[in-house]
């Protein structure tokens, strides 16, 4: 498996998970060639894109509500050939009485409002042996989720991930904002 | 692929590459099915193990001169059914000669001395397209990798990744110590 | 000034604020020659004895309930001269009606039970424009100032430090657990 | 002493030693209210005016060559009535003759060229207990500086710091980018 790089991505303005986040998490979703899997706040869609490569003869399916962010992913769905890639326009809350599928693992990576909400909703359309995997910015958000999910009475590991790129001739080292990784399972 | 866990393999006293630098590192090798690997310096085999799984029809190679860290190789092995790992007792500078294979990937993690005689070396076994990944903890082990690469005409990138793990009911944050990643390719 | 090195302080197994999260949170203390200042749970005392330098035509009291840490602190007292330290044995919620000073700078460092009642409790002998400076390892302690600060109409800033130690002759790179420091006016 | 905050500062476009990473520095040069202090490649100005009101009684000489900075200095020096703070223009190495002082401490956060030249000739400028304190987000500007200091004698301790400012509502973690501070003595 190549792993795709940040740079492959069309990605405009629209925040996206980096690489090292994006590997990361993607690897504690235990994908296998036939998963069935869901993004929920695609954004570019880097990390439903990387997810359908890994789950070639699984389906992914990606939501995301903002109109400049769609037609990213779309572009990107392109440009990767991701066939088994279906793109949901809407909010997650909204769209999900119209997915029937359940899940062997679920990715959040967006920070929007209505984490709970969404958390509980989506648990649902979970397999029992399946994986939500989310990455936060926002200790709120982090902190948010573990409450949630705690009394849903999944458990969960936590990382933090800081990476920092060393760039130029000089090996000059840029951070990224670092991300916690939070993998839940019941 | 479910990747394994920190936690499953038999380590003793010998120094272990951890998970997320293992997965980042292993995801800069673009392994196939059928790659061919080196793990120089492997330790407890956590790479070399997870690397052979990620192989299954490849096959890989793990050179260790330390008896204890032989030791836990051969059991970490026989635990994960690694029949395409082998294992090379000696000195990464000394074994080279009996090694008549053209590898995709070589991974470097080990902190031995003769770092940049094993590059030149080994840089000679890899094939034009492929791959070599180093993890270094020491600022001086990285300034001499990146200068022999950048001698022998090897382009690199460099990260540094920090992870911090969160634990316990009061999620108290414990870091691991950061680990410079480099890729190098011709 | 010179800041007093880690290595310094007499320890044993106590754990320790160590030198640079020491300096940067008495940093936000605006610590002046005649400041009366407060360590709630002291530990080895390496910032109350900091501080009694920091201040030294003011008073510094520091609190510990631990009889190992009372021990080390005393003695860390006694190596630095801190003559302008008063150690008070006890727990922070009971011998607090013991104090009547009004604080111009309060640091919580210790990551014991009670903090929403300690903060509330000391929050009242804090001086008008005085400043709380907390070190936090832990999200869910962090979590519970900020909500109780906020409570209590505090405003506050938070950074976290993550601190590298390079050593020996190849520049390892060692981490030291990554802090929150929490800084709270009215 | 309440020390300067990054907002403080008049700055424009010029790059900023972020305020962490100001106290640290100035904390391992040992600053007496009348040590005398150099701080090379002074940019803003923000390290030589909080070393100003550090040595009241002392005096502070800040080298810049840039028009840009040299402007921004001189903004800052008369914002925070720093009068014990000169300002000289020109390139380190240039202006070096001119300046017949012996310092108690000295400050290179610029990474500028002719690092190892400015190292030798401002070490002849330091004190006998003096010392030197280097910010450097370049690896290679750190080697070059820890092979210059062991060659002309000095001991050294190196730290990596890496600063995330948690900010608004949803508390996000946004990163600095790491830097290393290095402090030399003979």
């Amino acid at each position: 498996m190549r792993y795709i790089k940040d740079e492959e991505f069309l990605r405009g303005d629209t925040p996206m998970t980096k690489e090292e986040v994006r590997i990361l998490s993607l690897s504690k979703l235990d994908i296998e060639p036939n998963s069935v899997l869901l993004d929920i706040g695609a954004g570019t869609g880097s990390v439903a894109v990387q997810m359908s490569k890994l789950c070639p003869e699984g389906k992914v399916i990606a939501i995301e509500k903002e109109e400049d962010a769609l037609e990213l992913i779309l572009k990107n769905k392109e440009k990767f050939h991701c066939n088994n890639l279906q793109i949901i326009k809407g909010e997650a809350l909204e769209v999900e009485k119209h997915i029937d599928i359940i899940f062997d693992g679920i990715f959040i990576g967006g920070s929007g409002g209505n984490l709970e909400e969404i958390i509980k909703a989506y648990a649902k359309k979970l397999k029992p042996n399946g994986k939500m995997v989310f990455n936060f910015i926002s200790l709120k958000n982090l902190s948010t989720a573990t409450n949630t999910l705690k009394a849903l009475d999944f458990k969960f590991t936590i990382s933090q991930i800081s990476v920092s790129k060393v760039k130029g001739e000089h090996q000059m080292l840029f951070a990224n904002n670092p991300i916690f990784i939070l993998e839940a399972w019941r």
